[in-house]
């Protein structure tokens, strides 16, 4: 353990050092450690690779998407850039032997990538090192004076965590495979290697079983990928270096299965696909043995499908009804001294475990399945916390952390960036512990996702994420992340992902018009309500037949627009801000002062619009408030008592969501307005 | 020929009346006859189609696509809308017959659609009116404040021409299958219905052929088409009611398909592929019969793979210089008479479309095939004008109009518009004569076109000379076109089309930064140099080695800014200008005035922006002379001659290409600097 750590710290060093240099680089995640040297590599038409070392198709593959990629960004035609000879090459690539057959946890990742500007050199023990140095090799590319080129550097790179997934649900809205392949690319491109594909929930049972073909038959609105389509994505994600570890809910969340098979659930049928959204009563039966022959032989068809060693079992939010009320249940409970339905549920997991095991794969949970009569083989996924985490480690359970990462919520990156699986009570575990940490994932619950909206919600937040888990535990500067994410968000732009693309034409829609000029101004400064507050807001309450055609489906998870104003205030108000940032914040004011009455003109020609038309006006009212706060400040006159009051309840009004969007100017103006008065603003109400 | 007449004449009328009304709908190509109605009909998630009379696969595939693209417009979710019991549905679908398997040239693609309040009925002979009526009902739809709606309408449609096609030259650049298809996807969307597939110039040959190996093996340097992916793109392109017409360019153009094939050539080998524009000296030998010994073999191969009945055999722009130098060939065409390369050519023609009529095919070829030696079924294309048209025509030959249709001259749509394939020459014609026109295309020869901005030249250009041969003759006004254009490419983008989407990333990596505002407001008014100015003004000569990423390559063939402004101009100097008009035109102004300070510190971080820089003094001087101008409107006052001349000076050198770009909106400033002084601009120096 001694010389891992050694090694650990050297790197934070480095990163240390090496951190105010290269705040000007647009590395994500940043690398363990990176030397700035003098010069920079030209990228221009005659750029080549050359292949030195082991060579096989995958790393041919691979150097061939790296050309395509690193085409694209430089707009060279396909004629340019080729493999050539390491002897003449511009990059030599060199890597001692192939990745596995089926990728690994713990596999070999890191690499060293050494430009100068005669060339450069990318090193790494396997494939996959590769594929990680590459993709820093493009972030590294930029448009300059001279060309496009390279900056001189050393990079020594490897992951902080072996276990970095992104998690998207299927279940609940189906995503077509061409969406999953562009996330990929994403996830490839940030260094993440783990894709856990949540197949089914009540909503939907996502993958064509042959042994059970009523799954998708009834239980997939015809919503299904085909096992052919699995075995396409599975190798399109081996080339990218992730792993796909496959998520089949059960007992609970798995009303889908029974509408083909209802003998499997622990109440009487029919039933039907769910249409809403929550936690439902039907689950599995556990007490049947044709339970577990079901699960045995489909079991036995999936874990053939996916070759990854870990399979998924979900076992989350079982609400226990349908068991409380079937007295043959009630009746097996007591024979077999299970107390309670957390009892029968491991019963039905150490069960399910052994089917998982026996068909030679490693199983994986939610937190709720921890019971410590489970094998210490398995993951335990946290959405609960590294509290919740770290006692499993104590235990000797290996675990993944989600908790903080759920993109649903709508929390800003810095918020997600903050959450360390390492942190709280994981801090304090012994270094044998702490290597049953193996990372995390975010969580994409797909509730209010569509292919046309999903990429807005998972990037470019989830890079910051990567980083949080590739990179060291000491980076941590947020303005620095914000700095870098925004590049990356535009450099995932290449690769298809639509998080920028689709809010055009989502806004084109809105307002029925080409001319969104307005409605963007309001839509750049609101987000979506945060946290589950969409469900417990709603005034009709949204199915998966709703349309995800709103301005909340459009806004972006966090509006940069107004994290910009508010570094503006803050400096303002700190007086820090010179004339032109001065000028801007008056110029913003005034233009969300006036948008409203082109924004209510707007209004009367799409049913779309409707609802936001009240946010639209508080916008207008907090403009006009924080114009004036800005006169006083500007006259350095104190504003009066009555004043401020009545701006605190301008304010107060205008945080109320509305049309599920917050507006979240609001914040900075309150500010203004503290600091014209010498006032604070009463608290918020509960 | 009566009837036919008659029916056309009561169309014309049906739309001038309903001209004025139709105004606010976005349909392009507008229908041949539509008649509003009171009412409109809600597209909510419970729309549904039905399909009566006639079905079968394509039918059905045709309805889901629409539904698709429905959804995709509205941001419905798939479990909504649906296809449903014709006694129930939102939309009644019916047609009396299947298409062809092969789609012929002329098959019936009338269509009625009858829109009221409570319902739709779609009514077409075949799948191909139902095809192009779909398009039309898509088009229909509108977010408004009752929902979405399509009004109530009834329209009977059918094409003016029976061939409207779009051709892409994928010879000289490489255009890969994706990006065909969302183009083809865009053409169905404007009712065009032949992809003429250029496939094969001097520098590549791009089509398997498993008969000739070397053709792709050493003359495509490997970027080609299997023939899988050809029938792919055939079946595609059928689904979609469009024919693809193959063109194999001979005897010149030919260059690829001497690399690996000298023997076909007039002059020794070896051969490369050629890395220049223009035209060059390789041609085929016409005077050796294994030349056609192996056209029978290549053509028989390729005629099987291509189904459609017309096969283009290019025959355009051949310089004679191997013929001339070459004694074997100058003896030949003395022993058998022919007089000149134009003789030899025609004989070389003639043998081909013997070959290509064993096969059973119909010869299309360019304006320079045609030779009264030949049978009167071939088809000329052409590239001179309606004059040569109507030649062809009263000699009984039938033609298709490209002259005026070609989208790599950087036209604005209004010209293109214009052009009509019965004017000039043609509009003298019998009407038996007329019916030898069968129609256009627009071409799109690939020079300076990538994937990235193949679609930006294309679109949305090519939805005005669709309604141009969609549309009746006498739908002309090009206000009603431009408006309606905007709409239509916007419209574009849900089919996944990106020549607006392309724009933002193309300004992004020439500007090395995310904050392309300066650079946008520059681009925004600048054109790419017309007809062959391009290569006439190059300092250093392009190839298909050189990178297509400078700010040429991404602006727009046509400025909506610099239209606007003109448009602006207009009203002001008219005296019709109000007073936010009139604002509006300062505003601008006034930005590109202030443009260039910030662009000039741009420019010092990209080497992509250094060529532009004069070009953006250009406007900032411009903008001065414009807000100087507008100043002595305001003021009533009448410039100085002095001032007037010395404007004129500055206006000449703006006009002046630089970078191979245009300043648009320097025309549009001469007027308010001979306004305001009453001077007219001296014509420029040629």
């Amino acid at each position: 353990m001694r010389t891992i750590l050694v090694i650990l710290m050297v790197g934070s060093v480095l990163v240390s050092s090496a951190a105010a240099e290269a705040r000007q680089l647009n590395l994500m995640p940043m690398p363990a450690a990176l030397q700035m040297q003098a010069g920079q590599l030209v990228i221009d038409p005659a750029f080549s690779v050359g292949i030195s070392g082991h060579s096989d198709a995958q790393l041919q593959r691979t150097v061939e998407r790296f050309l395509d990629d690193l085409r694209r960004q430089t707009g060279m035609p396909p004629l340019d850039m080729k493999i050539t000879n390491p002897a003449q090459a511009t990059l030599v690539v060199h890597c001692e032997h192939e990745t596995k057959a089926v990728q690994e946890l713990g596999e070999d990742e890191s690499y060293s990538l050494e430009i100068s500007a005669a060339g450069a050199k990318l090193e790494a023990t396997t494939t996959l090192g590769i594929m990680r140095g590459l993709q820093t090799f493009l972030q590294l590319v930029q448009t300059t004076s001279d060309g496009f080129v390279a900056p001189a550097i050393t990079i020594q790179d490897k992951p902080r965590f072996p276990w970095r997934g992104l998690m998207i649900d299927v279940g609940r809205h189906f995503i077509p495979l061409d969406a999953l392949k562009r996330n990929l690319d994403g996830m490839a491109a940030v260094k993440l290697n783990v894709f856990h594909w949540h197949l089914s929930d009540n909503q939907g049972f996502r993958v064509e079983s042959k042994k059970f073909p009523k799954l998708t038959e009834m239980g997939s609105d015809g919503l299904y990928y085909t096992q052919d389509e699995v075995r396409d994505l599975i190798a399109y994600a081996h080339d990218r270096g992730i792993r796909i570890v496959p998520e089949f809910d059960m007992p609970g969340h798995s009303t889908a299965w029974f509408v083909g098979y209802p003998e499997l659930a622990s109440g009487p049928g029919p039933y039907q696909i769910e249409r809403k959204w929550g936690v439902f009563d039907p689950a599995m039966d556990p007490t049947q043995e044709r339970t577990y022959k079901f699960l045995d032989a489909f079991i036995g068809e999936m874990t053939k499908l996916f070759p990854d060693q870990y399979f998924h079992i979900g076992g989350d939010e079982v609400n226990g009804k349908q068991w409380d009320t079937n007295p043959q249940i009630q009746a097996f409970m007591r024979a077999h001294g299970l107390k309670t339905n957390q009892d029968l549920q491991a019963y039905f997991n150490t069960r399910v475990q052994k089917i998982v095991s026996k068909h030679g794969k490693t199983m994986v949970g939610w937190d709720e399945i921890l019971r410590p009569d489970l094998p210490k083989d398995i993951v335990v996924q946290s959405w609960r916390g590294q509290d919740s985490l770290a006692a499993a480690a104590r235990q000797g359970y290996r675990g993944i952390l989600s908790y903080g990462y759920y993109l649903d919520l709508m929390w800003p990156a810095s918020r997600h960036y903050a959450v360390d699986p390492m942190s709280d009570g994981a801090a304090n575990l012994t270094p044998e512990e702490k290597q049953r940490i193996l990372g995390g994932e975010a969580c994409m619950w797909s509730e209010y996702v569509s292919p046309e909206n999903i990429d807005s919600r998972i990037w470019p937040r989830t890079a910051a994420i990567a980083e949080r888990l590739w990179s060291p535990q000491d980076v941590t500067d947020v303005n620095s992340m914000y700095q870098r994410l925004d590049y990356v968000s535009r450099w995932l732009d290449w690769l298809g992902l639509t998080h920028n693309s689709s809010y055009g034409p989502m806004l084109r829609r809105i307002a029925g018009s080409n001319d969104i000029s307005t409605l963007r101004t309001f839509t750049d400064v609101v987000e979506p309500v945060k946290d589950y507050t969409r469900e417990e807001i709603a005034t009709v309450e949204a199915t998966s037949l709703s349309p995800l055609s709103r301005v909340v489906d459009a806004a972006r998870p966090e509006s940069d627009t107004a994290r910009h104003f508010a570094d503006l205030v803050d400096a303002l108000i700190a007086g820090q801000a010179d004339p032109s940032a001065k000028q801007e914040v008056r110029t913003l004011l005034i233009r969300w002062r006036d948008n409203q009455s082109n924004l209510q003109a707007l209004g009367t020609q799409s049913f779309l619009l409707t609802e936001i038309i009240p946010l639209s006006q508080d916008l207008s009212a907090v403009a006009t408030t924080g114009l004036q706060a800005l006169d006083y400040l500007d006259r350095g006159e104190r504003a009066s008592d009555d004043w401020a009051t009545q701006q605190f309840a301008v304010l107060a009004e205008a945080q109320k969501p509305k049309a599920q969007l917050l507006l979240m100017v609001a914040p900075s103006v309150q500010k203004l307005v503290e600091a014209s008065s010498g006032q604070k603003a009463p608290s918020p109400q509960k």
